[in-house]
């Protein structure tokens, strides 16, 4: 295939793959896609790890990185100063009732207590602070671009990309959003509709990306959320973008590293068991309703807090809920084509299938077009 | 075109027009879609009238109608007995104190009383009862389409309908939804996604559209919600349905009567300015957010009651803040495609650019299938 991005980034299909796990984003890049790695889990160390192992393991095939560097976010005003500074400080800005909510819940579901202290890694890459190391270590490595999951990039970050030859993506969830990527530089905006997995606005993918495509023209862009099959990437682009952003799908792929609790959950679950939910950055996440989802709707819920606070707030929850696979209460971010992933397959027959899809889909416009009898019934 | 519904209906584009304007519908129907007017507002006098005048001026060409005949509502085990009599039985389920909200929203923005009492169409085609008087007028004409708005509709108006030779479509807003269709006999279902306006589930187009097609295969599917332009119309049938169902669009044009005060809010908002709100029917139906959807979210209001009541209760709240054109607080059902709403052009016009911007989608689509450079930067 050729559109502006497969020959930006010299790739064969214009297939963006985020994901947290290496294994994905190699497998997808070898596949002749761009896999993208989400760096938000890992230390700085543990990132380097990553993706010596991309180098390693991505057969010379261009690769990305995801950072989260939000535009806004509590606490941004303490200045930069070291990550364990800013912690401390973000700390003392958590509510007591808040912590006994949580506890609580746990008790509740009789969530066993951590036998000895975590890694105390509560902040994750959610802070300017905390994410510049991060870039550092990707632009030490040879990657193809560096995307940014929530707003607008700092400007002197996409120049520090820009000198190193990578290629700036930032997610925009409004038109109004991708007209800042584009001020601040970034060269491809994904327009990611509400459907998606993770953060996500309130505007449909079908709405969005025409608009942003009229917004930001001639900068090209790639269509997100609700994309997990080759007619969804067919109508992607048909809406005007050069490729297709994808996450969701590749959480039931041999490769992913989705823990067995949460992948049995995607995998039995429908198109409307998602729900745009605050409890696990602060931030309108889509994620699987669940019992941790729908105790912070409840009446003695104390709501939630604002970025990055809620997230250091349940930042030990998720791990203790994790350890036992917890099946009602571990969050699940994913998006609404959870309801067409019900069996596991591997990552190049996923880009396999996006193709032979893609093609069916074109077959069927074509003849519709042409006054030709419909070639076969449409199928995934 | 040629797809199986232009094949069933003898139309020349697979392009389905929802209006509760009778101008609207004959203007799509000349113009080789198929118009489809919506029944709900109008007794079975003024149908018989509406219903005439399209007869008489769309040309020969194939038309529908739209009922709204809900699965299910409350006081349907009131049976059926008369309009009259079930409007009065559910009057009395209509607690004091919602009515004293609504009067007090009124006084509050200084909405006048009306001068003489109107003429008490309270309870509309919003029942089995009230809405089969329609069926019986909608048959003695020559539509082409029964369309039911709300589930899946009684078989035996099913039944009815086929033995005029009628076809029968169905709003499905998801998978479960379209089976249930299918299974009381409707010939095509219309996949509605979340962005769509008025009544709307919670899954979007771009999911649901391919899940229903699965699911109903191998009758045929259009594509509702997010459709307001040629590249959303490829869009919908890259996701595999035959064609496409629209409605907001058609509110921005010459032969539309949609009042100069919503016209105004229409082509001013934005794609992020509509809500999903009970405000207005007691199901959720997508709308533009103003005082009114907010009111009804305030601390202060008395939650919306079930349908057919919301509609009693509000009924001649609507007359009111019509009447004056309120410009904040008048309900207006409209899609997230509003944002892009911002001309008012002749019906033909819209179709005519339907399938301009479907073939540079289709021209796009294959350039990049083919290897080649891409022909044109998308374009509305």
């Amino acid at each position: 295939m050729r559109t502006r991005v497969t020959e930006m980034f010299g790739i064969e299909l214009p297939i963006f793959a985020f994901s947290h796990c290496r294994d994905v984003v190699a497998a997808v890049s070898r596949a002749g896609g761009m896999g993208v790695l989400g760096a938000l889990y890992f230390t700085p160390e543990e990132l380097e790890t990553e993706l010596a192992w991309i180098d390693a393991n991505a057969g010379g095939r261009p690769y990305g990185v995801d950072v989260v560097m939000p535009s806004r976010y509590e606490g941004a005003e303490l200045g930069a100063g070291s990550g364990e500074e800013l912690q401390r400080r973000l700390e003392g800005l958590i509510p007591d009732g808040h912590r006994r909510f949580v506890n609580g819940l746990l008790a509740e579901h009789d969530v066993p207590e951590l036998t000895r202290a975590g890694a105390g890694r509560f902040l994750l890459g959610w802070t300017d602070a905390t994410a510049r190391p991060q870039v550092e270590v990707a632009l030490r490595h040879p990657i193809a671009l560096l995307a940014n999951a929530l707003g607008a990039p700092p400007a002197d970050v996409v120049r520090q990309a820009h000198r190193h030859g990578v290629a700036v993506a930032g997610l925009a969830s409004s038109r109004r959003h991708a007209a800042k990527q584009r001020a601040v530089g970034v060269d491809v905006v994904v327009a990611q509709g509400t459907e998606a997995g993770g953060h996500t606005g309130e505007v449909s993918t079908m709405v969005l990306v025409p608009e942003v495509v009229d917004e930001v023209a001639p900068a090209p862009v790639l269509a997100a959320g609700g994309i997990g099959d080759g007619r969804q990437m067919a109508a992607g682009m048909a809406l005007g973008a050069e490729g297709v952003w994808t996450g969701s799908v590749w959480l039931a792929t041999e490769e992913a590293d989705t823990p067995a609790g949460a992948l049995a959950q995607i995998l039995r679950a429908g198109s409307r068991d998602t729900v745009r939910s605050r409890s696990m950055t602060g931030k309108p996440a889509r994620m699987l309703r669940n019992d941790w989802t729908e105790a912070w709707e409840r009446a003695d819920s104390p709501g939630t807090l604002p970025m990055p606070l809620q997230f250091m707030l349940v930042s030990e929850a998720l791990r203790r809920v994790g350890r036992v696979a917890h099946p009602t209460l571990t969050p699940s971010p994913v998006g609404q084509i959870v309801g067409s992933l019900n069996r596991v397959r591997p990552s190049s027959q996923v880009v396999y299938e996006f193709m032979t899809g893609f093609g069916d889909a074109l077959d069927r416009l074509n003849a519709a077009a042409e006054g030709r009898p419909t070639p076969s019934p449409p199928s995934r």
